[in-house]
């Protein structure tokens, strides 16, 4: 069983992979990196090879765990936490301690292997949120969990194992420490000036437009004031919602837009840039209706400088977040009479 | 002049390079890595391809500027942070600003271009950390300056721009996330339970003794228990003192030993694996004697799991603290009669 762990300090939780192992030697080469679409275990015709689907948006009339299916649902292979157990926790004199107990699913997001979201259709990618949304609320429903993970790694530098489209969703019995600052640093904000940071926020972009990239009926797309990476962009929608799961349908598919129209003008911007984006939401055991603002956080992974930031809180970005937000603009300015090919059914084994 | 930014959810601050803000064509392919000795600037001989030097451990007679130094300290060529300037901050509705004005100096560990702070004499470390002091004192009489960020990358995965042995100290006109947090933290333990939690810590892991790797007179090294990084090591000093500027001159060489010992293990334990380390210290404007307790964190870079774990403060560890604990005193007890060649002079233009 994995071991959930938290620091004394810091208060950040870590799973500690105690079945896997490791030893110095596994990591005297680089792992090898299989990508191999000849091979791809999310490959339409080798579902035999992933854990049953949990869920799946499918060719009506056809079978789960066979080919039909457009956005399919499985446990990771290889979880870093386990489903069975009970989340108490323990001390160990001054540390705390709970069995590494949780949800680790795979959201594999089309069946072409060599697509992107940035260049599926968009009603394809309402289809990806529609499963992203099913799995984060079907969850919410297993009282042992208190926060759910939903992230996307592009690229193998930003650590893609496989390179096949898929995302990924971890259900935590603890809440991450990012999250649990961005709660209280929302209320201390709410507090001193009974407005959501997150709304205020968007008013001053709104207003001085400089680092909005674009927006649509619901939802605004821009680069942080303290942007941390070259072309870090937030997804945040208009109206206050707290938690990801309260998005109805309409939203889901205008969220669906800007996440297309975003990751196609990274795409075109950066040459298909490696990125991490991670959903951030109010947890499942409270939902913070008045002070959280649920939203969405592009990280590209362009700068080597990387590791001494972790450690220190400390970042260094050498691109200024208003001109990326004009390059931005550009690129996307010239995709808006293309619509890309759906590219989905290109390939398979 | 470069810019400092503070997130307002967040609380991190944040480098804007606007001097040479790069456009989205610097990224299409990386950088090229500068890695030949027959043109590394940090080389003996080429000491006029760097900033003059501020300090430097030298021959007797000697001069300044040209051969004969054993460690030498410069000013970064291409500096994150402009020395001159002022640090009002200032306020852009929501978010915070101030001028980048802080010092970015370069140590110079050695001559050896291919040499490393493990494969070095202890008596060699020693001066390496005396300059280390020599450096975070003075620029503590710069009333601009709350903080100095001291650091090491070591290997291109760790961010090291040149493989000449280097480590880097920048001093900040505010205090950087992570250490206001660490600060914050410690305050509460103390005032809580009377003691310093690092002084709690040492106690508890000495009367374990599972994730001590090995110990001096004056300093600890423990695998900590919720470690972030397969084989992540923390130093320690066992008197508690909440400076790292603080350290006498026996406790230097205490740490210097220790150092020394920590990175020649990892080195042979796991072949020479990047890192990152950074000194943790109360910062210039508040010593904060009674719960703080400086320390060093060295974290190899071994897992390719990077980018997500920084946006979601959530981390995945596929060593056990307390395995990876014994594989580095195993690694240590076979080096004990071993002294290390002095490479330093091996080469050089």
């Amino acid at each position: 069983m994995p071991e959930l762990r938290t620091d004394p300090i810091s208060g950040r939780w870590v799973i500690i992979a105690t079945e896997r192992a490791a030893r110095p030697t596994d990591f005297s080469s680089p792992p090898a990196h299989v990508d191999d679409p000849q091979q791809c275990p999310f490959c339409p015709g080798r579902e035999d090879r992933t854990p049953p689907e949990i869920f799946a948006i499918r060719e009506p009339g056809s079978a789960p765990n066979g080919p039909g299916w457009h956005v399919r649902v499985v446990s990771n292979k290889y979880p870093a936490l386990r489903i069975e157990g009970t989340t108490a926790p323990s001390n160990v004199g001054i540390y705390t301690r709970t069995d590494g107990v949780g949800a680790h699913e795979v959201i594999i997001e089309a069946t072409d292997h060599h697509t992107h979201l940035g260049l599926l259709p968009v009603h394809h990618v309402g289809a990806v949120v529609s499963a992203y949304l099913q799995r984060y609320r079907d969850l919410d429903g297993d009282e042992r969990f208190q926060y759910a993970l939903l992230f996307r790694n592009h690229g193998r530098t930003a650590g893609a194992s496989l390179s096949h489209p898929h995302s990924q969703l971890i259900a935590l019995p603890v809440i991450p420490k990012r999250a649990a600052e961005e709660l209280q640093a929302a209320q201390y904000y709410f507090g001193r000036n009974g407005i959501c940071v997150f709304c205020a926020l968007i008013q001053q972009e709104r207003a001085s437009g400089e680092r909005v990239v674009f927006e649509n009926e619901r939802f605004i797309a821009v680069q942080p004031y303290a942007a941390r990476f070259p072309f870090e962009t937030w997804l945040l929608p208009k109206e206050h919602k707290a938690s990801f799961g309260e998005l109805t349908e309409p939203e889901a598919m205008s969220f669906a837009e800007m996440l297309q129209k975003t990751l196609h003008a990274l795409h075109t911007c950066i040459d298909n840039p490696p990125y991490n984006y991670i959903v951030h939401t109010a947890p499942y055991v409270d939902h913070a209706r008045h002070f959280y603002h649920w939203h969405l956080e592009i990280m590209p992974r362009l700068t080597q400088v990387a590791g001494f930031e972790w450690g220190s809180g400390f970042f260094i970005n050498p691109v200024v977040p208003e001109d990326a937000a004009r390059f931005l603009r550009d690129a996307a300015s010239k995709l808006t009479s293309e619509t890309p090919a759906p590219v989905e059914t290109r390939s398979g084994p």
